[in-house]
């Protein structure tokens, strides 16, 4: 039965998605079509101006509330109680002045107001550093963060950075593994964006490194674990290219501290999550198919995580669906905090399989 | 905006879903578990009693309400209102009579007591014929059969031949080509079911026939299009095996009566669908992601339709996922319309992709 | 054992590449490399002038003579035995007097000489139909072509268009079946070239339909099937789009003429193939796997044909690799013929899978 | 041109593939079809003794020596000089006395006589502990074993462990990181065997784990790793599923000791493989497709590898063809070793993509 019905006392709040012809923008579309409480009142690309849903995203072209609404030009932005952007990285910090004149809220699905360090905006979004913004923006991960941000820009996490955060809250929070910490990370094609990939036929059957140093998630999980553990990492991250279209896996290394238990580990997992809708620890996990897997979170809002220990050596992992608990689902999840709604309301909660 | 919200006054439809272990019974917990005016009361599996959804079922197992329901076996099945039998063909007629005795309504997803010529029935489902049932078993197309089943057995039209139903039925409806179609069919690996399939690395960047005659879906297709539209066919029925988890796409040629226009064409297709919320005909495509397709289709009840003439040569097309409208979701459609629920109740109308 | 062994007295094949950035040319530079009787002295490319065969193509950066080999300007051609022009469609009429001047034999694996119809030429063509060619270009098919072409100038058939004259032929060339025709092709993503494509996302699970009427390998496969066959067809043909990098696979329909026999069917696909290496009858196929399917023939220079016939429905079947029989193993198998080699000199004939 | 050609001088080896049946097996008969020195005068199967290698391996059946031979039972193995065993893990410890009596070498390609520690045999191979063989096995890796075993029972490693060894080599004979080793492995579907794996449908964009400790290629790296650099590892290992059929691509994780610079690191990788036909170091990669990826080497006997330093943080990769670098081919390429033939002779260095 239905869980999620309007009350007649809880806000409707009128959205606007920006730069919403890429894969990000077309989930936030998606996901919101059916949500209770919000409405799209605008949408823009530029490109695609005049263009509807339904020809710029062939498969929400049968949604019958969404598949004619057209796109507009940004500069037709209306008043909106929350604008998403889902521009790409690097567009935002130009447009910025006019989405804080119309919209409440701005929340970003890009990297370019993530990190703080100076050095490392210069290094990794040199087209943000070139647009300094006169306004804060929060870095907001719903089940992690201290306090809903109360103020008009957010920023979202990085979808490798949180599948990332995920697995390796709960040993850092407990103070429970040496600080050096390895993450593998393996991400789906749409991880990439729509354009500049390589051709079908190049991705087809291949597996490959993506970057082994220098990601630009890698200063955003640390910038990440610092805040939220107050534990300062030396972090080797590395990103892999899967064949699919969907979905992130990440596996960590990290050595337990000297008498630090399995029972412990265990049980930092459970503390950390309880209560967390969208956060699901997989219990004692032992064929493969009980650990995350890609399967059972995509087209899901859930990130699924583990930890094995053997002797002093811990591996946690995670996966999420990258459009949607990577990007478009975590925003919906947090407007649904911001604006005072249930957390989960109009999220999927069951994977879309096999 | 949701838009199924269950009235006080709409009744609550107590469902058992039997033989839940494979890829459709799973396919109908999955979508049954939004439904607001249905419970799922029972799950039967054999091999499976005992376990969970979630262990049998992986990307179920994140499903709040559904994820530790237990597998039970067949012989506790309760009193319920509906009974989805999702057995695999040949396994229902032994166990019909304890489904009459316990369900009000039986919907059968499985192949068992679609045709009504003994031939063909000894020919196809020889196990069914051994168990010849007491009971008729109505065939039920939602948008094609002329009333609703007043009877308490109902059968629901196998997946290719659905998908082709709809591609044909307006042709021959309104008597617009010659009698002798041919059907080119193609589908992905879950239309095979479960288990007794070929190793992932055998379907991996492989397509190949699967049958070009005796496919026991040509005589069920034939059958219907004399139902439901009059004309006898001589009817050529290939199926094809593709490499993708879910979808089926079927490509058919016939030839247009002399003097019939490409107008009259266009014309039997809208009136054949008008008001038909799950058969979408693709108006006038040209590019080709303007005509159906997986992508657009697959998480969805939809079926996308597309026909093109040229001189008298008639192309008609048809996209479906073979789980949800060509199984599951057809059979929750005709549940909604069997018990007066509205037909899309609970049904996705939209895909999940990319 | 090895098969292929270079006699003294066979000449060696001086062989340039023109445009071999692109998909067929670095086929044929993967092939021609362990053949015997052939040497690459120039590959050229424009936009990849002076990179290196392993850098533009990734797949070959292991090859011990090729990797380093790098691509020059169409300019520097040198005097030459065989160039194969792999420039897209529409590129070598322009470039064709220049190497017309240096080499001995042009074999196009383009499709730009291959229609002889000036107003088809003009449809499907346009860019050709600017620049008609002072010289004649032979259009050759291997296994069919009455004689091996003595003139300078050779067209090698489009991939789909093969396919299906494999298919066919024997049918027409028997008189067995009615003059209408019906070919239902699936082709994978490497048919369409190396740019311009749909990202990885958006074609993987996907099947689509790529044109329904109006594809440019319909004329050429009627005009090749009345050349060598003597019979003009009425011919429907539909292509689609797999989600796999190489192989078609194409199922074609027709009706067998009053007293037609299966056996006479039989024969005639015997006798047409006969002592023709690479097209291989299978033989009574019943089971999926026996028919012609993609896993048995991707890699290799081998098309797979079968026909089955049910009443006077006949059904005919071929598969290849697009890249290998449907345009550089062909070429060089033509190359061979043309230079006296043996037929299959360097050609693979066995599958890479699973 | 033909880069093998058998010299008169050269012996002909006579050769038997055990268990032929298997994806393993299937290869051994791939590559040695086209080997110059060796003929197949033997293959056995059990289940499909009687049937040949086309009706059992599909991707072979127009390979126009091998495809008609036919699998006999075991017992009718003549005397040969070289029996690959390909039979599944376990199964040759009973048999081995009857390939002892008929083989003058036998090469084993399963996992049984891998490890010596009796302890870590009971516990990842308790058939073969159940069957001790008389003689002693000598593990081979013919890029790092010292010396080309000389007595007649050999093992070749294991894929994930031959690639791991790859990667790791270098590192640890130059004694440049700490002892403390992670190492992450992702392997296509092939790597588990032709039985017992999930359905298309649940392979299909998926990825997992396979599994996080434990895995019995661990013990087998660390025994090899001493055995060829003197140094004892503490070493984490963890395996992955990818949904590709063929290839492996490990990554893994080292910490430079103290002093250890990146042009030390440079100079080690060249050293190790300089004169190594199959291990191809990439020079300084940077871009994604720099890097080892499973396009580069499917198909082909070659192992890529590349190493990346950022300060201490040591990053190591190696991708080969499970099927080929890691089972058939480098069994081939040991059997020309062991027998006085050139080392590549018949071993394709070239990939079959895109």
């Amino acid at each position: 039965m239905a869980e999620h019905i309007r009350e007649a006392v809880e806000p409707l709040v009128r959205v606007a998605v920006v730069g919403a012809s890429g894969y990000t923008g077309g989930e936030v579309i998606r996901l919101l079509q059916d949500h209770p409480n919000a409405e799209i009142v605008f949408l823009s690309a530029e490109r695609n101006a005049g263009q509807t849903v339904g020809s710029v995203h062939p498969w929400l072209r049968n949604c019958p509330r969404m598949q004619k609404r057209k796109f507009q030009p940004l500069s037709e932005l209306p008043d909106v109680d929350v604008a998403f952007s889902c521009l790409p990285t690097g567009a935002l910090p130009e447009r910025l002045p006019l989405l804080a004149e119309r919209a409440k809220r701005v929340l970003n699905l890009a990297g370019d107001f993530r990190l703080r360090d100076a050095g490392a905006v210069e290094e990794h979004y040199p087209r943000t550093a070139a647009h300094p913004p006169s306004e804060q923006f929060a870095y907001y991960v719903p089940e992690l963060s201290p306090v809903v941000p109360d103020g008009r820009f957010v920023s979202l996490p990085g979808c490798m950075a949180v599948a990332s955060l995920y697995a390796l809250y709960p040993l850092l929070a407990g103070d429970l593994v040496e600080p050096r910490v390895i993450v593998d990370a393996k991400t789906g094609s749409t991880g990439g964006g729509r354009s500049g990939g390589e051709p079908p036929a190049e991705r087809a059957g291949n597996f490959r490194v993506h970057k082994l140093h220098g990601h630009r998630h890698a200063p955003e999980l640390a910038q990440a674990l610092a805040e939220f553990t107050g534990v300062g990492l030396d972090l080797q991250f590395s990103a892999h290219s899967l064949d699919v279209p969907r979905g992130i896996l990440v596996t960590s290394y990290s050595q337990l501290r000297p008498g630090v238990e399995p029972i412990d580990v265990k049980r930092a997992y459970a503390k950390a999550y309880v209560g967390k809708p969208f956060v699901r620890v997989r219990p004692a996990p032992r064929a493969p198919h009980d650990f995350p897997m890609l399967k059972a979170v995509v087209g899901s809002n859930i990130a699924e995580v583990a930890v094995s220990v053997r002797g002093d050596e811990c591996v946690a992992v995670a996966a999420i669906d990258n459009l949607v608990k990577g990007a478009a689902g975590q925003a919906i999840q947090a407007m649904n905090l911001l604006c005072g709604l249930g957390e989960g309301t109009g999220l999927p909660r069951t994977a879309v399989a096999p």
